[in-house]
């Protein structure tokens, strides 16, 4: 593959020092080039340690500093309309977070640039769409196997909310997510929006509606009910039931998917160990890699290999007599101790 | 962080060549310097498309390389010795795909060459040690909450068995993952082992004991059961449950880590979007990078961010008035068709 | 305890011929004294083999019968207003199954008929009352650990509609359970209704509005939401999650009830062996005493027994031994065979 | 049906006097006609309300009383053998609770004594046969829709242990549960018994070798492992996981069974209410029967039946209108305060 893709990340804050090292530590083919935040000081320490890195307290400066090839935006709302439009404006790929904008007439403004620059450049970070579970859902949905889909029930619950949430956030920034999830899982528009308010949590900040149940119609006829509890007081938690002709599935218990359809309720089983195991065979080599250039060895050792090996001799002899057989290890050396 | 890491991958088969993509693809600070392999067509093929990479039919020529900081032996079992050998002698930090060597014997002799190098340089591919369920079940022992360990129950299925599997290697390949996760999980030796056969599975070639109980006894007495069944024919199946003085933990069911104590079962819940979501994230920047470095835009467009934004605005007057609110949305353009 | 209780069944049907068997065979201290059905046939079909159970083709005639003291409605919903109306005026006590009448108008007649008499004198058959997992829950939600229930997310699934149900009997017939439901668990009267209709599902039959999202909101402000779908084609299935200040529980999900709540979902385990196989001893003994009337024996024999003290007294020589003990059993009788 | 069975209780400890009640007040068809107890005031107390019941220190003088038709043994194993024959030489039915008798030698006079008799009149007490789990896994099993058996993963644990339990009860007491159960789902003699004793719990008192592993071998080849921990300080639980040639099938974990085959877990839905609902009902009829015996009306009224209609008419308005229709109830009177 080519060059690595050089990033200005815009924004330093959590998020944003959180794709700083996402880019910089965890993805293969990308560096970070620059990172720009009004604050200059919290973009420097995102970046320490990172060689070649430029930092910058105007956005527009870090866009055309050299080797950035690609835009992550992650500054607050109101600062995304101009960072996309200069970003357009240069033709540079972006990946930016939710919201697109402030509203949706600056969103709709956004539209029509990158319409007139006449190809894609933007992708939104609606990132439920990049959810193990809810790849599983959409595929399940889009295999037609339980029929056309008739409802949506889900759940979006937070342990608290921040200072200075307000009702209209839930729907806004909450459910923003359901949204999003609701539009691509069904491949529909969203045609109608009903609300309603449940007597508010004692555990929500007085003033606060919440929870809220929330209501969509789609331009096929689905029907849509999302909780959402932003001071559930419980946990984080994220489910989604999609009700179809033919069967039901749901994602987000703390379980692999759950298929409902004729008189069983079931769960898929990988076929395969690189399947099942997939995260903890890229765990195994990150932390080796990571260990190696930072001059460390960590995991299972030598020892640990011939352990393992001379209980499995003990095994096959028990196994073809029959017998108990005790296992004897030659003494530990000090540099396994 | 420093340099990249520079890898001689030894072996380019099944194994081999998914740790190249992995190191080429998914693992940020390393790059692929070199692939050896018998076949050298297999090399070549593993490392098609990956620049700067040097083909090999000698593992040792593949370690004298340029830039060659590191070695991942992915070769068959009986070339592990002297694989391991070669890399000791250079000083070059290994990272050993299971079993060790051939026999504990070999596995000994590694042992000690280790130790006259006088530092730890490999680290073995036992990869349950990385798979976040068995890490929640490992934190947990360790913290005590349990008490004591006292029992490990473990179930091991495979869908079928490659050809020439025997009965030996029921033991010697299949359960060597449990007797290193044993061991790792308690901190503890295995000391004796006994192994029962239940009548084959008439589902098992013609000869394979398949099922087999294995059993180990450990330094400080806590008791293991192994089902071992690599013909279920259902399923890769890997649980275990640890059962102690205080309560019992499972992991491999299909959901999250479920812990028994004082008569409740339950399972923890993540308290935050970033744990939940974190391979979302991570998922999302990858594909992003992808597809950037391959002048390709997907995933949510703009319009998808105007479309959320429009139906949250509605869902906002929802919210205040009361009053199902439709949602308008401008006509769509082609670019997003 | 006293007598046994004679009751009158009205109504032969599917229903009333089970109520008829429940008495007759599984609930003690209640006798069926008379059934009245206006098709007698199927009246007499239901009592054969019943000592001294009189048939009628009149209702009133049966609540008149000797050794009449109660009475069980199981005729159609329009026969119930009558047949309620003659209890009250003998004085009888009713158990009358759903709906108690043809609509609430004439609900509000018989709420007169029974002031007037001065004392209850109706039981109305809403079973969910009776569900294990519904009373855990109302003892869960009556318990105020969970703080205030703010919402109920209900669902109501059936196969398949019987011929010539209607979109307002998904509402009148079957959700009425849920009206039920949502009264009993929350103590609080429904104060407003909404439906929202997706698309009709295309398993159901033209013109049927299946499924529907029926929406209740109480006295005290919770938001109860309902999926009744009666045309799923894939099961009966029931379930309620309870969402309150504190936590939220569910039942139905062929589990025992989830708690959700300060970051676990737990599930509690019975402490006691009673608890645990109470339904397995009621059992034992019914089949046991079923049996013996009919002059048979059934069971675990003196045999099995034998053979179970056998098996433990070689466990028990394992156990101080440390080594495999066969089991020697004395020659099997021809009785046991 | 025939006349109710009249049936003697020996023994009013805690197992008798529960017969007694399930006898008097659950089963329909039995009465209590006599008690037997050394502690004559023990076995008057568990009769007392109980009409023509009588009562003895003397066992036999039990067996002679009028109207005794069958014999229920609930007095302590020890006592098993003498009642056993009294009861055979009568000719009496017989309930007998687990152990048949003190010794395999008891029990094999016991099945000779039978044989002598010529036809079988004793059922034993092992009522994991009556578990509606048990059940439902034996029904599986014989069915061959998983092939043969091969394994059974067994766990029994209690909470505590009772003062005086012995390393060997945990065989011969507790685990002669499993070992019907192995014989009972199988079909199959054990033939050998091994024991593995972990190092004991600390919850456990002081020289109690508890947990333990104990394994049985079947004349088929089947291989049962058994945990048995009676101190586990977690809860009474009891589950079983049969391992056949194509899938595994596992009860007793908080929900419905689950079974595995084929690349799937799933478990079963009911497909009707009455299926569904089946205790509900009985529990709903005999808590009527038992109310209104006593005089006393309870459950749902009159009231909520109204209500209900009331409610379920403005879901049909609201169905109709697609609007939210408010619910106008009548003034509630004090009777249904």
């Amino acid at each position: 593959m080519a060059e690595s893709l050089g990033v200005a990340v815009l924004g330093a804050g959590h998020m944003g020092a959180d794709h700083v090292r996402r880019l910089d530590r965890v993805i293969s083919g990308a560096r970070v080039a620059a990172v720009a935040d009004p604050d200059g000081e919290r973009a420097a320490a995102a970046v320490r340690g990172i060689d070649g890195c430029a930092v910058f307290t105007d956005a527009e400066a870090a866009l055309a500093a050299p080797g950035v090839d690609a835009v992550l935006i992650a500054s607050p709302g109101p600062a995304h309309e101009a960072a996309l439009t200069a970003a357009f404006s240069r033709g540079l790929p972006v990946l930016c977070e939710k919201p697109l904008a402030s509203d949706s007439a600056a969103g709709l403004r956004l539209v029509d640039a990158e319409c007139r620059v006449g190809r894609r450049l933007a992708q939104i970070g609606f990132m439920r769409r990049y959810d193990s579970e809810y790849r599983e859902l959409k595929a399940l949905l889009d295999s037609g196997r339980l029929g056309r889909p008739l409802m949506l029930h889900c759940t979006h619950r937070n342990v608290s909310s921040p200072p200075g949430f307000t009702s209209a956030m839930l729907v806004s920034s909450s459910v923003s997510h359901e949204i999003d999830a609701t539009r691509w899982l069904l491949g529909q528009e969203i045609t109608a929006v009903s609300v309603l308010r449940p007597r508010p949590s004692g555990g929500a900040p007085e003033g606060l509606k919440d929870p809220q149940l929330v209501l969509f119609e789609t331009a096929e006829g689905v029907v849509v009910d999302v909780e959402i509890f932003v001071n559930s007081g419980f946990g984080y938690q994220v489910r989604c039931e999609a009700v179809c002709e033919a069967g039901s599935a749901r994602v987000g218990d703390g379980h692999t998917m759950v298929v409902q359809s004729a008189g069983r309720a079931h769960e898929e089983v990988a076929q395969d160990y690189l399947v099942r195991f997939r995260d903890a065979y890229d765990r195994e080599v990150r932390e080796w890699v990571d260990a190696t250039r930072a001059g460390r060895v960590t995991g299972p050792s030598t020892w640990d290999g011939y352990a393992a090996s001379a209980v499995a001799e003990a095994g096959e002899r028990a196994l073809e007599s029959g017998e108990r057989v005790a296992v004897e290890l030659a003494p530990r050396p000090e540099l396994y101790a």
